[in-house]
């Protein structure tokens, strides 16, 4: 079948508005029409060339939601018409990581997924007869996509797709790395480094946690406001001070916080998060993804006084067991997803969402296929 | 009083055997007679000049046992008589930290620990009346010591001392890593790299903990026999092998370790240890201690995908607390003791253990001071 898809075509180049040819869903496979998709900065560095597993020509995107179409054989959790949010990270149940029940890191995908292909190492994408890649298993730039079956939670219909397609990765991430991967308690003290939709979504999940302080720190004060209005208790520009601004926020709390979380993917942030967490038990949870080949570093001093350095893979969370109760809470209001959606716009105009990302003047823009 | 010392009067000399004085204790200190003291490696490194808080002259030792003489005014908790072992972890039971639950790293008297000296700012110890600094709080490389209160744990005075001086370090430190900061449960895999006394510790502590596979990892393959007894079971040199051996772990257990400690203190080991780690909820205990301004490495991804690093300092262990209990362990031969102490000999042979240390031939020497 046809299908409108917004082609990364090469690395740097704008995203190519064309038709391209989907075919139907095999084995253990789901055909998906997709409403609404967010951009993320993950499709913005995968495009600028700079991920070292990008594959060209792709179609990005990975942040939607959608209807199922069709399903292929053997496949008997969804059917035609359940609403569903395709998961760049699969949960199968079956294997070693879901078994184990200590991580959400399932592996039943993970090998063709990093190659662009489905599982049986083909794509369902192609443009004039050439085959086009799919991205992080889940290619919402194109209105039609074919997903594992292994990748999809079905969610409440009733719910906004337009809002908790941002459940697909962004918000599920920040909220779920409080949750699941830090673990907050009442009362703790809490530093998010970066207030994009990610450190906003940490906020908005230390304010559920019943955080005590939670310190929002970003170079653009004019994330200030939502920050605050999301639940954060203080704002610091480390452009505002002169020292290391794991050094200011150390002084403002006596010995440093619980728990910081570095949202941004720079490698010195994630050193100063590291080095602001509280000596004798706080913890840094990295959640930005780095350019390839970028390294962490600190001395090993400030672990073995206590300190603990994690990271995250969407916030810990199970795609099919635990985004369901998400999209639920954020029908009850308990999430609030309507604030990150500062834009919309159709596909044509999907270009623009990147430019808006990159000039930081956008939470998330949210492209809609509809004719609505 | 006059006391027998082994003075380090400056950095990379060896050690002087003299007579020093040393004054009574002030409020709340205790004046302890040393029976044995162990010889570490952190003796050695600061010794070396190599530690940037190394203060000379001064007494060094940190890991012995003795008996009670006089105590300061104030004093409630020991009495003459009484057998102790001093503790470079201090437990005061009311700062931020030990009140914390979450952490043995009680601040009491940190801040003049670190300088050398008393809470009250001044030393106890003098030759040829110049000042000689303390040592990590202990000093038990001088027959008579002056330590803190807070700084005193009173065990069994059955204990064999010549054995247990060995708790107030290295083993502690091992076996502690084991349960309070891994908190390696049955059945877990582990690998321990560096086969000196903290890490033929952590393998006892895996051991008690009910591990399943232990790999033991050195370049020194003469220790894989102490290894094996003690509860390795498997032994592997760095050197047979052409790859990373974070690779070999990796290979040998299919995703890697679900707990690595590094026993060394040496940076690159660190890195390799984490990255040993078993994707999505690994986790590295860093417990050498590096060179001064050293850093530790990695891609941020390690962490992103599961794998956490901590480190530990005494192991976790709150030494008023837990030490007498361990104690009690060793009494039982539930912790063994006896295969780390493979040398003793009288004060006058200290630098001796210094040299079988550096060389490889000891895990531990026991210095004792009494003229049996």
């Amino acid at each position: 079948m046809k299908s409108r898809a917004a082609v990364a075509f090469a690395p740097g180049q704008p995203l190519r508005i064309v038709e391209i040819d989907v075919a139907p869903p095999k084995a253990g496979e789901v055909l998906v029409k997709i409403s609404h998709t967010g951009v993320c900065h993950t499709d913005a560095f995968t495009l600028s060339g700079d991920d070292p597993e990008g594959l060209f020509p792709c179609v990005l995107g990975h942040e939607g939601a959608g209807v199922v179409v069709e399903v292929g054989e053997g496949v008997t959790s969804v059917k035609p018409g359940d609403h569903v949010i395709p998961l760049y990270t699969a949960e199968c149940g079956e294997c070693l990581f879901c078994k184990s029940g200590k991580t959400n890191l399932c592996v039943a995908v993970r090998a063709t997924q990093g190659k662009g292909v489905m599982p049986d190492g083909t794509t369902r994408f192609s443009y004039e007869g050439e085959p086009v890649y799919h991205y992080m298993g889940c290619s919402t730039f194109s209105e039609y996509t074919v997903v594992a079956e292994v990748s999809l939670a079905r969610i409440n219909p009733q719910a906004d797709p337009e809002q908790v397609c941002l459940l697909g990765c962004g918000v599920t991430t920040g909220i779920g790395a409080v949750h699941n991967t830090a673990k907050v308690q009442e009362g703790d003290s809490v530093a998010v480094f970066g207030l994009g939709g990610i450190g906003l979504a940490v906020i908005q999940g230390a304010r559920q946690a019943k955080a005590g302080r939670v310190i929002a720190i970003d170079t653009n004060q004019g994330k200030f406001e939502l920050a605050r209005s999301m639940g954060a208790t203080d704002c610091v520009n480390p452009k505002d001070h002169d020292k290391p601004i794991q050094q200011v926020i150390v002084e403002m709390t006596g010995w440093g916080v619980d728990h910081s979380f570095e949202c941004i993917g720079n490698v010195d942030v994630m050193r100063a998060a590291l080095e602001c967490a509280h000596r004798g038990w706080g913890q840094s949870v990295i959640i930005g993804v780095a350019g390839a080949g970028q390294e962490i570093s600190t001395r090993p001093f400030q672990l073995v006084t206590g300190r603990t350095w994690k990271g995250t893979a969407f916030g810990g969370v199970k795609g099919r067991s635990q985004l369901p109760g998400m999209v639920e809470d954020a029908m009850k209001g308990e999430i609030e997803l309507a604030p990150f959606v500062t834009h919309t716009m159709p596909l044509e105009d999907i270009n623009h969402a990147f430019e808006l990302m990159h000039e930081g003047r956008s939470i998330r823009s949210v492209v809609r296929y509809g004719t609505a």
